[in-house]
């Protein structure tokens, strides 16, 4: 945080900080800025942690269209590709127009209960509806621009975006889906029935989910609502999205080589 | 019921009910005898229903050794494969000596906090340590017999038997173990980690799962106990088993053709 | 044959029989006609048979964008779904124009060795490089809209187009793509890095397999040509598409639920 | 190799090399042996390579029961531990009795065409029948100890011990088997029927395959035969086993990680 301020005073740029990280690192600056207000003052927002922290961000971020950069502290992210250790080089030429500019889409949740939306809820990389009572399977049935995909038993459904597919949909077998793939898909966990594979649709679907069992809905691994029997989470895109800004170079498909270790031999 | 306690009289054979079922039936009988009781009275227990009754009852008579068969209500089960609508047929040689008997293994876990053991608990199926706030991943650490295996972030770590490779550890990826293959198998729910494999080993080894995350512990899919970090679970081979006896002709790969359709052309 | 051929004059209606399927049911008529006529005289082609022989006929029909139903002999196809028992009441609403219409994509292959084309293919469902010699492993490198994908050791790639997905593509592990999904996915054949996962990219997407291993070009399950190592494979959508004429209540997850036996309660 | 030898003269060791290796390296040496001799005439035997020199080696040497140890000259093996660059470290224990002995159990197959054995043949890793036509599917039916298990369509069938569990098998979706784990695996190859599930069977089961198209047999990935319809291939475990050698502080979890990323982080 600190580097990065220097980097941007030293470029004569002016930036402020969010209360919530002000408040976090014990920061005692004059530019911090609540969150309603930070948002809405800025012209790129910047990032520092991990693709949690992007995501995170994103949420707040999205209803302004303010573009989001990241800074990883770690490993290479697939969202933040910054690196701490080499802010200037990086940032430099995205401060001077010199980008790649990558628009995720953001999907929304809605939850009818007795044919009113009693929740609605945003996610970048899934819609996941799952068990509750962890001992027990839950039964959902599908349906995909109103026409009946299936019932399944399981733990649980996940839709997903592109940016998703590389994130929880992965561990449950989806496929990598490009980002530039205009597609949601759909991935179920540990279902029942072995032939349940995961289905990629268009991304203008509108997918609904009709709960038969107690269940719980999470958006992007946040902890969500809980789900009755008969209620219907309906997901959709939003018309928002969110502009990630990468550096000039960068190669969707490096990013899946270093993380997946597609690179190293395995066996 | 009834009809199986007719053809059991017709037979002039003495039989018991235990209360449990009597008062859900609302039976009024003089033969019924609380479970303890009932346990160490009968020669051959009958289940009548599917695979979870079977397992309800396998955790009921282990103990004293009862051998139990089990009447199916609706489809084939693994466990209970006489047809409701034919106890006639296959009742009768099984009751005359001619069976199949298959013995099939118990687990036992340990749940280890501080030093104590504060919780036992059986399964036929499976032990799972899984995830228990449902929106995030949980890390585990694994031993077998002392030896480390891996730390993994997943949903979870199901240990099971042959008997559950073909229940909930089937969903998760894992290998159909023979009902005779002295084996265990470790199946990771959704691994963050692609190459993170089921894996089989000895059935006498012991598997020890070490908590870094809050999670939770389900044996035979009951409710079990929550687990918090630094806990430990110990899991083995009961020194007990249960025999379970099917009719003489009992195929285990008809079964498994059966139910997992591998007799009708998929695709 | 003969029952369609009945119908089609008892409606008043002109039709033609290629030769081969002619000579291949000895029939003497005076409406036969060789291939290259066929395709050019015909308003509508019923293939008669299964997917198969659907695939078979688009590849004869795709040129001259002839219209293709199909009549299944045997069980419901993904493609041929008009049933053979029942044409009168299947094919009457088509004839008459009502009818859903069902475009699906053509790829085409083009081998490139020394700088030049040595083979041009075309596909419905899928190309794929695989191994030659049965017991090797071969080695691929992979690239997408000229950008490296990863390099990997497999018994091969298969480059799918949605209709394909549900064929060869899903046995190898890759997602059902919706047949309105403008993608393709390559789907890697037992690959020796455990990581290395299906990927749909967009439809337009060039896929270009450099081959490092003596290996084999397929497309739709034909022979194909035999591929040097440097050859490179050039895959990406043909201009022309085949139109396919379904019932008007055609249902694509209906056909997925009785041809995966989703309708059926496995385990 | 000179190293090794420089080692074992530095030892007072007394080595033969067999003539194959010599002439392959181009070696001018007294102690060279034919092969016939040099597998008589040994103690221990050394492989220089990897995990498929130990293969080669241990066909050679099963027959006489000689141990063997491995030396990788590239990244760990499964079954080659010794690091090439500190021979001495890891050679002297296990030349003073220091050692860890890992027996493996080798598969006999037996190719039966009109009643009448055609080929035998053995492996380490897995017998494998797959399909010849690389542009069809093949038809198989199993059998295990004359029981039926399953006819099925896919690419093939593999056959596996614990040591080829993490090697073709694993690829094809296999689970992992513990050396110590006396079992064997049957993995089929992209099968068109998606619950049809690798499946773990004692380690004294006979499996038959009988081929109802043409196909090729092979054994640890070496040509094999081709097989027609009708031929049967049984499998089952020689007689003979192969024992290796490694340090005293192997640990078969620690090559795991190693081999397969555990010990990374992915995504």
């Amino acid at each position: 945080m600190l580097e990065l301020a220097k980097y941007l005073e030293k470029q004569g740029l002016e930036y402020v900080v969010d209360s919530e990280t002000a408040s976090l690192l014990n920061l005692e600056m004059q530019n911090i800025l609540e969150i309603e207000d930070f948002v809405q003052n800025i012209d790129l927002a910047v990032a520092i942690g991990g693709d949690g922290t992007m995501l995170q961000a994103a949420h707040l971020l999205v209803q302004y269209d303010v573009p989001l950069t990241g800074i990883n502290l770690g490993r290479l992210g697939f969202l933040a590709d910054i690196p701490a250790d080499d802010i200037d080089a990086y940032l430099t030429p995205i401060l001077q127009g010199d980008f790649f500019a990558d628009r995720r889409v953001l999907l929304q949740s809605q939850t009818i209960r007795n044919g009113k939306c009693i929740d609605e809820a945003f996610a970048f990389n899934d819609v996941v509806v799952q068990k509750k009572n962890i001992a027990q399977l839950i039964e959902l049935s599908t349906y995909i621009d109103d026409v009946f995909v299936h019932s399944h038993r399981s733990d649980g459904l996940i839709v997903a975006t592109p940016t998703g597919s590389t994130a929880y949909a992965l561990s449950g077998g989806g496929p990598i889906l490009h980002p530039t793939l205009d597609a949601l898909v759909l991935v179920p966990i540990c279902p029942h029935n072995l032939s349940n594979r995961p289905i990629a649709v268009k991304g203008d679907s509108v997918v609904a989910i009709n709960c038969l069992s107690p269940s719980r809905l999470t958006c992007d691994s946040t902890e969500g609502i809980e789900l009755e029997p008969d209620d219907q989470v309906l997901i959709k895109k939003h018309e928002k999205s969110i502009q990630l800004i990468h550096p000039a170079n960068h190669d969707q498909y490096y990013v899946l080589r270093e993380k997946l270790n597609w690179s190293k031999e395995l066996c």
